[in-house]
């Protein structure tokens, strides 16, 4: 199980720290690409984070999972990126899975993959969503998996544990965490 | 108010970067020094964060509070570093805020200013706060406060916010993230 986890200028950070961080402690192995031609990405309250490379260094048919961290600005950046989309669209179609929190649950909406599907985001978000939101912590929707906030980010990243290796694993790190799960 | 916090090789990334967003989000002017000569500094899961600075630049005495963030090699290495353990004894001294996470209130003991307290970490790293240790998410003792490990990062950052913005402060935040305080 391999995860593609671009980052984009003025990501939330946490959400993505918490997501790269939950999901290693799986034992799964995950990829973070910026989506410039640098490492650095700022993140929206100011940490500068250096991913592990830059997106157009990868290949993401090689992977099995995407997950899009949030931030306004972060998001913005997301949907304005073809290569963001295009990548949505194609783990979509191939059935692998399609993840996002916070405000970035919008990107799935804006690359057309939500129809007929159940979502959640950042509520202030909800209506980019349309009719496939509804307001809950983590919503799974087969390969779907969407969430919140920064507040909802450990939960999101224990159930992609969940659904990425199993049950027992995403319990053991949930005590690691000394969080409930 | 401004804040110190360290980062040392090895930091757990989750607990140093909900921290510091969590105090930006409360308007609270926040530092990040790197222990060493680069500002780069990977995390225990793989992530590298870019510190604001290093620590040789900055004058600790221009600080109001220290949060040491936790990470099991990260802690070794801020204990290790006795500009580190002098700050701390400086700042119990000057009765500013001594605050850490997870493995790293047991720096605390190391330095010596938590006879008399009460404190909290990683239960695993209890027995190196003797007297001090209980077992509690978050403990505010005066100007010490201490929390547990990745799972109370974000609960821990909201009682910084508390007590270094107030609690009104501490709740909008708490409000933005969609968490409850």
């Amino acid at each position: 199980m391999r995860v593609l986890v671009p980052l984009a200028e003025g990501v939330e950070e946490l959400e993505a720290v918490t997501v790269i961080d939950v999901l290693r402690r799986g034992g799964i192995e995950v990829v973070s690409a910026a989506l410039g031609s640098e490492r650095e990405v700022g993140g929206s309250r100011g940490v500068t984070l250096l991913a592990d490379t830059v997106w157009d260094a990868v290949n993401p048919a090689t992977f099995d999972a995407i997950t899009l961290p949030g931030g306004g600005q972060g998001t913005e950046n997301l949907a304005a990126d073809s290569r963001v989309i295009a990548a949505v669209k194609a783990f979509a179609a191939a059935g692998k899975y399609v993840t996002a929190i916070c405000a970035a649950p919008t990107v799935l909406a804006k690359a057309g993959v939500l129809n007929g599907r159940r979502a959640t985001c950042y509520p202030a978000c909800a209506e980019a969503l349309g009719e496939a939101y509804d307001q809950a912590p983590v919503i799974a929707d087969g390969s779907f998996i969407t969430s919140q906030g920064p507040g909802t980010a450990m939960l999101f990243a224990l159930v992609l544990v969940q659904h990425f290796a199993g049950d027992e694993t995403a319990r053991k790190v949930a005590d690691g965490l000394l969080t409930t799960f």
